[in-house]
């Protein structure tokens, strides 16, 4: 849940009159996207979302992020859009940070995954991929690979009082992946977060995607495999083949994986499962006392790395 | 801010089916209520409120509290009207809480108060108040002057540890109170709670009240008192009087006070300060280290109750 900057009633009514909106109606902050301020902010047009941009997003990817959710609109991702003032511009600010206008988009984030649930998110999840390929721009993912080792180090020994022998497990991995990631798959653009909380759904169909604040250019496949990680584990960590036979043949149905993006699929999924335990360690470990942010417990993703660990085929995720 | 109950999709799409309200297109946790976890909810027949009851509330105060929505909503107070199910049902469960679904109010709170929100909050005041008198239901104040004296003792040595000296002050405040508060005053329906997060504005004009919570039976002039401070001191602690004047005299020519309630605003505005003061600490001492609930700074109140202390005429508050 969001750290919320408040909003003053005046500045908000100034804000949006900048804009072909109508009058502000009502504004309420809500428990969505981790890293900003949300708020659904309803105007005589109809209902849009507001985000102001905290500290963790860093302002110069703003242009990357807002130009590829139009770019994704255009090719009929179901996408928020941002909204353009009367000047054209679609970012200005708020409250001293910078802030954004969204199209409003319907849906529940799923809270019970389905295999059903797979499907269409692998459908999606390679629409956009195929979507991405003619964007102009790109950002390098800043939580990949090289980034993995330093995040580690600046843990420190906290690492060992969350769970003992925790940091041993994470060297000897980190030294595997370093060795092994594979250096020429497809890549392009990817979302790189896309978990429940950021996919909506009406009626068992995907209606929405959400949150690209970590959208960058990485493999494709890498994508895939984060999808994995965070729709096909159970909550007692046991793996459960059907969603993943869903996610990735819907996938391959719509973008066909290439031969050497299956056979990377168990290291790409390692990488993944290695990537959230290290953020959410960090976060874990530094969160501030009585912040309003609840970390995410970090260690689920442990037994989702040892699965993937003893994966020798990719033939075990459940592919057809 | 709430702590959020995590609805699941299925539980809500069949507990919205008890409606008939259509089917749901979005529900987003919103940060309103301190009390309960609340949602906008979004179904294909428009906006509502959807409010689900944590510990906090008492289960058999909500016939009371829905019940008094009800009957003030039928008497034009702008308040959230209580939806009820095809079974004649208001109240209801849902992940296994008592849950509700109200009518959505536009509006927002303000954040900068001004003179005129303080005048339009008197008038609306003395309206709830009048349109109370012939609700058939009571509720006893559970906050009010017999309850201060355990919190004090609840809070133990803890709170010279907020601030020196604070428990004497208390208890010395504490001795005055119980030999001096008020007896005979025109008591009713209580708002109890009428700060600035639950009144709405739209363009200058009140548009709604909400949070019905500490809702109770007790003297009309405290309900003033807790709003005249909650609305009518500045953030350094200061009296804002054109704030007082607007609120008091907009309040007596809706509902005329009498003698005995405007000799006994300058007590009851101490007992208000007490209130919530002593509210405040407990809840700084006993949240639990992470909540997500921010909690209120205590120390504000120490100086609206100073102020108090010294006022020896109601005409001080700006009364014309």
């Amino acid at each position: 849940m969001a750290v919320y900057t408040e909003v003053t009633d005046d500045a908000l009514e100034a804000f949006v009159a900048e804009y072909d909106i109508g009058r502000v109606l009502s504004c309420k902050g809500i428990a969505e996207g981790v890293e900003n301020s949300n708020y659904l902010l309803q105007t005589e047009k109809g209902h849009h979302i507001l985000t102001l941009y905290e500290k963790r997003v860093n302002p110069g990817d703003l242009p990357y992020f807002l130009g590829l959710l139009e770019h994704l609109a255009t090719n009929a991702i179901p996408c928020p859009t941002v909204l353009h003032g009367r000047d054209g511009s679609a970012l200005r600010k708020l409250c001293n940070r910078p802030a954004a206008v969204f199209s409003f988009l319907e849906g529940m984030s799923p809270r019970r995954i389905q295999p059903n649930h797979c499907g269409e998110l692998g459908n999606a999840l390679a629409l956009l991929h195929i979507a991405g390929a003619d964007f102009g721009m790109s950002r390098e993912n800043s939580l990949s690979l090289n980034n993995w080792r330093p995040l580690l180090v600046s843990c420190g020994q906290q690492i060992d009082k969350v769970k003992h022998g925790l940091i041993n497990l994470l060297t000897t991995e980190l030294d595997f992946l370093e060795n092994s990631w594979p250096k020429d798959l497809p890549a392009g653009i990817c979302h790189a977060d896309l978990f429940p909380d950021n996919v909506f759904f009406l009626c068992g169909k995907l209606s929405g995607l959400i949150d690209f604040y970590f959208a960058c250019n990485d493999f494709l496949a890498y994508d895939l495999a984060i999808c994995l990680n965070a729709w096909c584990f159970e909550r007692d960590g046991s793996f459960n083949v059907s969603k993943a036979r869903q996610l990735l043949n819907s996938y391959r149905k719509t973008r066909n994986l290439e031969e050497v993006e299956l056979l990377a699929l168990p290291i790409l999924a390692r990488g993944s499962a290695v990537r959230f335990l290290l953020t959410r360690l960090y976060d874990w470990i530094n969160h501030p006392a009585g912040a309003m942010v609840q970390p995410k417990n970090p260690l689920e993703y442990i037994e989702i790395l040892s699965f993937h660990q003893k994966v020798s085929d990719p033939g075990e995720y459940g592919l057809l």
